[in-house]
């Protein structure tokens, strides 16, 4: 192994210096098990580099060593300036101690297993937990305050997360998949888990990445692609040593480590005749392979299963419901405290695009609606936060509303599969945090980030063994953006991007750190509806190339069995949704959504296309015909990008000459592409409509 | 090895019944070399099938044994029904001989290295050859007669190829290609030459190819890739061994082997710093590895280099022409009567589809006919037959009545890359014909084929080690019909059709060889123009899906850097290539069809779209308009595939089940893109123009 940093890997969020303002401090730990071991090795290191110190109280459970002999040490009497400590735990009474019981008489109840709450008194900054896991992530929010931790005095501030799992997915491949790769829609290199084949050699990158996602509240991984091919199979059974060792470099930060299985395992790995969920062998099966799987990783989070989608085996094959397929894992975790999630992204992936009748819009409620009720408890619905395929612009799942007796977990995309893939600089802060924030049953009625809080939020991770994690090193805010939103969805993302920017960046900037921090916020704030911009246009979707899924191609899934449609003719575009005359699909919404988007007048502009045909005349709320929206949009689009261009530039002294080396690059290639996209829509929006543009800009 | 010809192959145009004629006949073969001794061999293996014998008069070069001691070998006095020989070697005056001679005083003169004379006299076929070579050609010829060749007397008939090179191309790798595969557009399996990084060690079916390629005219094969990749190139050195068995299997055929190089060997394999032309140690290099071959093959026919071509390395890396690049490669060559091909498939592949000027189709004649005059005799520049690649339709490539001082060898591809990979049956022997015919500098002057006779024909071939040889047994034909086209252009593509009916398919079939010709004709002989009915309309070409190139895509190249557009908008379709508004190209050609083609009333209605944009209501010289044009050609063809795949289930009885089996699937399968194209292209052309169909049917 080489050590556990390399110099050329970029510290993203964590570089040594957000630890300066802690690492100087005299500090006390005091809380059992690995959660305040954690903490503690966290501390000791800013303190060695810093000149602070730290001591634990409690004894460390185990054989570990006391805390004395400890590096950094401080056997001096109490003079400290952050104490972090379970409630039980804290050796004396304190006024923090006083202030959250009264707290709790107040109704805030339990901290739970990973809140924590923050208070300063005089010159004391507490955080206090119920559980020690709390402690890593009230250190984590400490390193993010930096010295503000230890300006003024505080109020006390509760914090617990809104969602109780939150949920990284990998798709990595063990084996290259000849088409795919390493990683499934990967941008950033190979995978940090695996090679060729095998577990990689050197882990030490896991290690990182699990204290970078403790550190941005993330507190579950799955390592396998969730297309589960033959090698990725065996992770369940005979490789079940490789989810191990992975599991023991995450478990000090908190992170549990859950598997994507194949639903035909039995057959696959069982060598039985048939994975029908109802046979008693099948059942028999899985309850001792996971119980297996418990055996030897006890903390084991659950399965992830993509069925009867894409290729996917499932429960179809035997005339099975997806309920019955998730039953019967279900059922062979719940012993073990272990969960299913269950993907809803289930559709014909063999449409014939001649027949407007069939929506794959429709598909993931139309599978799952009626089987609302029949999960079990362990059984988390797993889906997609559009009704199509993570695209730029959708509308939320009806599915998120549909489904009042299931547990839903909702899953984003980090990895920027449609979003300019990690070349183009695309924050996603923003979107996520809208959608999150949707109410579908109206402005009084939960939010989506309500209804996943019983299941859960997934993100499809974005990293890879890139130096910089992510590829493009501005990507590394929507990891770190998920993590935040996850844990506190009310969080304004504008916000997040400032916490990211100033651990990430602020630090190293000596001269101007004022204009930097600016800067960031330019390129980054409105990256996201900059890409729109220049991408498909009102929620239309897609127009991207196929199978690669980068670059434009307005028609390239029109003639395909992909159900991915625009339907432009020389009229208009759009695809008609509504129930008065097309699908219907905006019948699966409930009030007031079901009406808003059925209206042509009321369907807001961005979603337009989505829901509606239109001529190319059609007036939007905005003022504006489509067809000129389209070409001001495009043009616009490129316009800022050239501007992001030119700010970056000016920041060139104020970053790491690598990251900025980096970031050059992408943005180059993200005008040239921003270019193409700009000229193919509105060369074919042209060809088609035969509008010229109001203002006459050129159009090929 | 494994025997010369396993069971599961198809024996393609050569099934021993073919033979049966000759085989049960009294056969003198009297001549040299191993011509010759091919001649005996084949006739050897008929008569011990079918009854005959054979002696050979002349004694046989070197050490082999004499002809009595050969199975069928006929000891008895002169009692024959066919004599071949060389006129020198004939043993006795024959009134054959006389008719020769005569024939010769009336200005015929020489027949050439692989010319023949066939006459009959009573009961005695002759015939005749200057060389042994000639012999083979006419043992061939007698085949295709078969029992006709042996009924009322014939007249004395002359046979010399109307061109000396007659060269099958393989786009074989030997390493697979990650993208490309074994075979570059293969479309029959992996190459019968090499299997994963090395020569096959079974080559037995190179044998057995060789005696195909002779049996129908083709006299060279080039054994690996135009696109010349590392391990490649290593043939012209390392691996000149794995030449040199492939040479020496096809020799006894009359079949030379040429090679395609890497421009840049020099560098990759020589060590140079350069492969620049012009400078000695690298014309030094090709020198003496040049000698190198011919010592390892001394008929080695010679190099085919595709230069400065969709990545290939060539001359404009160092500032020189294509004629410094062909010339060094030439005088190479020249000691030893070896040829370059020079390929003039050289065209910007990163063109910006926002510049209309910029026109791929000029770009063979604007690099190459300023060289006219400055290539060395045996630098033969290989042009393909249309000025863009293989398209279903396009005009005669400008290049081919522009170099009046240059060999030019032109280009065909039988491998169906753009005519429906070997899953649709498209005959192509009429596009070909209509193409050697062609005559550029208008009705009185030479053809195409004039053109190419003293540099060759080339083919692409289509074959693999698939067990019917070509994927889709029908394909054969195309195969075939190139071998007969380019040994004689001036054969009617149906007669060459008959030819290779009879030879394939009637000898097996006993019950009604009639039914099974008229049904093999109907067919074959229209389904070029069927396959061009359903696909691109009236030579606006492409439209296919980018990268496989099966399948439509009506925009997939539209906006891509290929320089492959239609440019269809909402009023028209076409691209403008006239000198009076577009891009000039007609200005490549000669009068008459310099004019022609720049006038939209007498441009012909099937290359209408390559050379003019028009409104979708331009009325063609047939009568209809072009959009209606497009729906009836659309509905025709799938039409017409649908009555094809009936008059086959017809046949069910009469063919090997296996070929039959074979060509239903592939039916089947064309029926289906054949809709697929007519709907996606009427489709696209409604939405577009949106004018109805006069007939009203059904688009989507």
């Amino acid at each position: 192994m080489i050590s556990p940093r390399s110099a050329d890997i970029h510290a993203a969020w964590l570089p040594s210096e957000a630890f300066r303002a802690i690492g100087s401090r005299r500090i006390l730990v005091s809380g059992p098990g690995t959660g305040a071991e954690t903490v503690l090795r966290e501390i000791e290191r800013a303190c060695a580099r810093y000149g602070g110190s730290v001591r634990r109280q409690s004894p460390p459970s185990g054989g570990e060593r006391p805390a004395a002999d400890r590096a950094g040490a401080d056997t001096a009497p109490y003079d400290l300036a952050l104490v972090l400590a379970t409630e039980q735990a804290l050796p004396v009474e304190t006024a923090a101690r006083a202030d959250l019981r009264r707290h709790r008489g107040e109704g805030t109840g339990t901290l739970g297993e990973e809140g924590f709450a923050l208070v300063r008194h005089g010159d004391v900054t507490t955080v206090l937990a119920d559980q020690p896991g709390g402690l890593r992530y009230g250190l984590f929010h400490v390193v993010r305050l930096g010295e503000s931790a230890f300006g003024p005095a505080r109020q006390i501030e509760v914090h617990r997360p809104a969602t109780r799992l939150r949920i990284a997915n990998h798709w990595d491949n063990i084996d290259v998949h000849p088409v795919m790769g390493q990683v499934e829609r990967g941008y950033a290199g190979g995978s940090i888990f695996w090679r060729d084949g095998a577990l990689r050699r050197d882990l030490s990158r896991v290690g990182d990445y699990a204290r970078l996602l403790a550190a941005c509240g993330i507190n579950a991984i799955t390592v396998n692609n969730v297309n589960v091919h033959v090698t990725e199979a065996h992770l369940l059974t005979t490789r079940l040593g490789d989810v191990a060792a992975i599991a023991d470099l995450v478990r000090p930060y908190g992170i549990r480590v859950h598997l994507s299985v194949n639903f035909a395992s039995p057959v696959a790995l069982g060598g039985l005749a048939t994975a029908d969920p109802l046979e008693q062998d099948v059942r028999a099966w899985w309850t001792e392979t996971t119980r297996r799987v418990y055996e030897t990783i006890p903390d084991f989070g659950g399965y992830v299963v993509k069925a009867d989608s894409e290729g996917q085996p499932g429960p179809f094959a035997y005339g099975r419901s997806h309920a019955d397929g998730a039953n019967v894992l279900a059922d062979a975790l719940a012993p073990f405290g272990g969960v299913v999630h269950w993907r809803a992204f289930v559709y014909n992936h063999r449409q014939d695009w001649r027949d407007r009748s069939t929506d794959r819009a429709r598909a993931a409620y139309d599978h799952f609606a009626p089987l609302d009720g029949q999960f079990r408890d362990n059984v988390i619905l797993q889906v997609k936060h559009g009704p199509l395929d993570f695209q730029t612009r959708e509308p939320v799942s009806p599915v998120i509303a549909a489904m009042p007796a299931t547990r839903l977990a909702v899953e984003f995309q980090a990895t920027q599969e449609y979003t300019g893939q990690q070349r183009h600089v695309c924050y996603l802060g923003p979107w996520w945090s809208e959608l999150l924030r949707f109410a579908p049953w109206g402005a009084n009625g939960d939010t989506v980030a309500d209804v996943a809080a019983n299941g859960g939020l997934v993100v499809v991770s974005n990293v890879g063994d890139d130096p910089f994690w992510t590829g493009h090193p501005l990507a590394q805010a929507n990891l770190y953006a998920f993590g935040r939103l996850a844990w506190a969805p009310e969080l304004d993302p504008a916000a997040v991007l400032d916490e990211w920017i100033d651990l990430t960046f602020v630090p190293s900037a000596t001269s101007d750190p004022d204009l930097l921090r600016r800067t960031l916020h330019e390129v980054m704030d409105d990256s996201w509806r900059t890409y729109e911009r220049y991408t498909a246009p009102l929620g239309v979707g897609f127009m991207v190339r196929p199978g690669n899924h980068y670059g434009p191609d307005v028609d390239g899934y029109e003639y395909t069995p992909w159900g991915t449609y625009h339907f432009a003719d020389r009229d208009g575009v759009g695809v008609d949704r509504t129930r008065s005359s097309g699908t219907g699909f905006t019948g699966q919404y409930p009030s007031p959504w079901s009406d808003r988007y059925e209206s042509l007048q009321d369907c807001p502009d961005e979603l337009l296309l989505f829901f509606h045909h239109v001529p190319y005349g059609h007036v939007l709320r905005s003022g504006t015909t489509v067809i000129q929206h389209i070409y001001d949009t495009h043009f616009a689009g490129v316009e800022q990008v050239a501007e992001t261009r030119r700010r970056w530039e000016r920041v060139a002294g104020l970053v790491d000459p690598a990251v900025h080396a980096r970031v050059t690059e992408r943005l180059n290639e993200q005008l040239r592409s921003a270019q193409e996209w700009r000229d193919q829509v509105n060369t074919y929006f042209y060809r088609k409509s035969g509008v010229p543009d109001a203002h006459g800009r050129r159009i090929h």
